[in-house]
């Protein structure tokens, strides 16, 4: 890809690319040191024409910390910051590539977003705590994404080590479950992630 | 399979196209009703770009009646005759489309395969007792399609209604949990389906 | 409740035995009918002694109205009036008894609350929704019950049939997601079943 | 307590206590250590009293090791000899007591069994992969305990230290998932514990 990239829904091996779509602003910065000839990418105009056509699959892994009887103390979000000032949080979220394993994916992307010395806990199973459909149209389901239909396998997954997010305009922000519940908060997350959290902590039995 | 095959892996709305790919015979019967032209399906030649590039996203469901305490009596496979006359049986599996829902196209390919009056019994909650993961690669997974990467979300549903298979080369067969764990049966389940299928019986609490 | 009661809480099979210990009001008018002999029940003074040293084992049932799809439209609450008039609403909610199956509990509390013609559709599968822990002692968990030690097995139940309540001061009223997510809903629901409800719905990708 | 102890279902704080009763042989050494007095615990004949009036409620442990993945590499077994020299193999379990929570339970058990370094690694969501119950009956369902009406919670849990299991007669052995699935194994565990580590194994996606 020659010339400046300014394009939002570069591929960028799915860095920044959150289900809900709000990651879109730290998209630049990365593509420096990307060539599309990594396999297993796409050029952005495959990937567009792809989400017009069929559902894409993704990943959204909600990062705790927890105790040594394994229940959850505190739920980490991460901080961006829009274009014009807004903020938003989101969970650990990108797209499963070709030939990934779903396990690889949530690893990929709690690396990305974490840091390399994060230690998550996958799973040993797969079974998501829920699957989270992001519709294009608003109103089918509580998960919206305006760029696609996407359809996320969701996890929560404990992190044991220190997280340090990448610098471009991210930060991590631990909250404990009654913090994560609040309405405040809930309106700071985009795309109906603030439901999917507040799925993520039923199921995590600290929902208040 | 007499005649020329113009498309035998032609999308179809996803009839008989089962994530394990065995269904494929039965394709052109079904060919002469449809149009490439339907909203939501793919052309041939679409399918076939996407697969190599992304991970498509399916459903797998396990027919099963269930008695008055929701107890696992009989599980239903397809069976059907490949072109050497060998048996296979296969589960109800098929392809989310694009914007439709996971339960919609749950009771989508539920229908198509047991008829209209099989009155399946669609879960509740999306939760999936597994995901399984179809490579295009031998041995990464227990799960294999020589088609694509294929991602599915694996359900058991009750079917309280009548069921009846379409005609092309399809049948419907009833096996207790026992027989529907013994080794002889597995073995005629093609693309890891008998490893699928043991998973839906063990969460179902009847695996022996 | 006027007059001597000789044995608020006397086992009678469980009847109105709501883990959240809700429904005594109730037992007296049932009395009548029953005798402590009868086989797998225990005598009054027996379970209070139990309920001092073991944990008990219960089950709750949401009982929840879905469309073709599985997507749940209404969830059924039980109304109680307390002896000061006090609105309560409960789940459906017992005890599993010596030598019976959790999917035979289950049946026999959604009968006893529902009437016979609820056809409640037991999951094929015992994996709970969550497990809830009701505590003597408040704050150990979100759940309490001042009469014991009570861990329930928790599941949503679809009732396709007429459900008719008792007549003892029951009424089953059904609700909306929406409408079960409510704040003033919540407060009316003692020992934490709120939040058990809240689960319910997350579960079932209805909570909003 | 004083004097021989030969009671094999005295309580000792459920040590070696086993769902399926197989690990009685270890309990007499155990009990040197142990007075009646301890709060919380049963007196013996007051837990033969309660297991013949209720369900008496367990949780059942399967050790695994998991790579960074989070996929199953190993899955531990307890080793114990019978008194005729019989070979028995067993999952992590034992009973929850009295106002104890099932997370607490769980990592008493499985310190006791694996030792205090084996840093188990409780989950998050106290949803089970599935709930055993093991009858005093035969068949009516597959798990089966001589002793009681046990109904046990069921959960994969990675443990990442050193496990070290009591010397008294027990030891850990690792098996890949392919060997636990193994008929031979199958057979060298006690009351349907074979089968309900298939569940397990079924579970985590790693049954063949």
């Amino acid at each position: 890809m020659s010339g400046p990239v300014r394009s939002c829904s570069t591929e960028c091996a799915d860095d920044g690319d959150d289900a809900s779509g709000t990651g879109r602003a730290t998209y630049d910065a990365r593509m420096a040191d990307m060539t599309e000839t990594t396999p297993g990418w796409l050029a952005p105009n495959e990937l567009e024409q792809m989400r017009a056509r069929m559902p894409i699959l993704y990943v959204d892994a909600v990062p705790v910390r927890v105790d040594d009887s394994g229940e959850v103390t505190h739920i980490g979000l991460l901080l961006r910051i829009g274009p014009e000032g807004t903020v938003s949080r989101t969970l650990v979220s990108g797209r499963v590539q070709h030939h990934e394993r779903v396990r690889d994916a949530l690893l990929r992307h709690l690396e990305k977003d974490l840091g390399p010395m994060a230690l998550p806990r996958i799973p040993a199973s797969l079974q998501p705590f829920t699957v989270a459909e992001y519709f294009p149209t608003l109103g089918i389901t509580p998960y919206h994404d305006p760029r696609q239909h996407a359809v996320s396998l969701a996890y929560v997954v404990p992190v044991a080590g220190d997280c340090r997010p990448r610098q471009d305009a991210l930060d991590l922000v631990w909250f404990t479950p009654q913090e994560a519940s609040s309405p405040q908060l809930q309106e700071e997350m985009p795309g109906g992630q603030g439901v999917l959290l507040k799925q993520a902590l039923a199921h995590a039995g600290c929902l208040s």
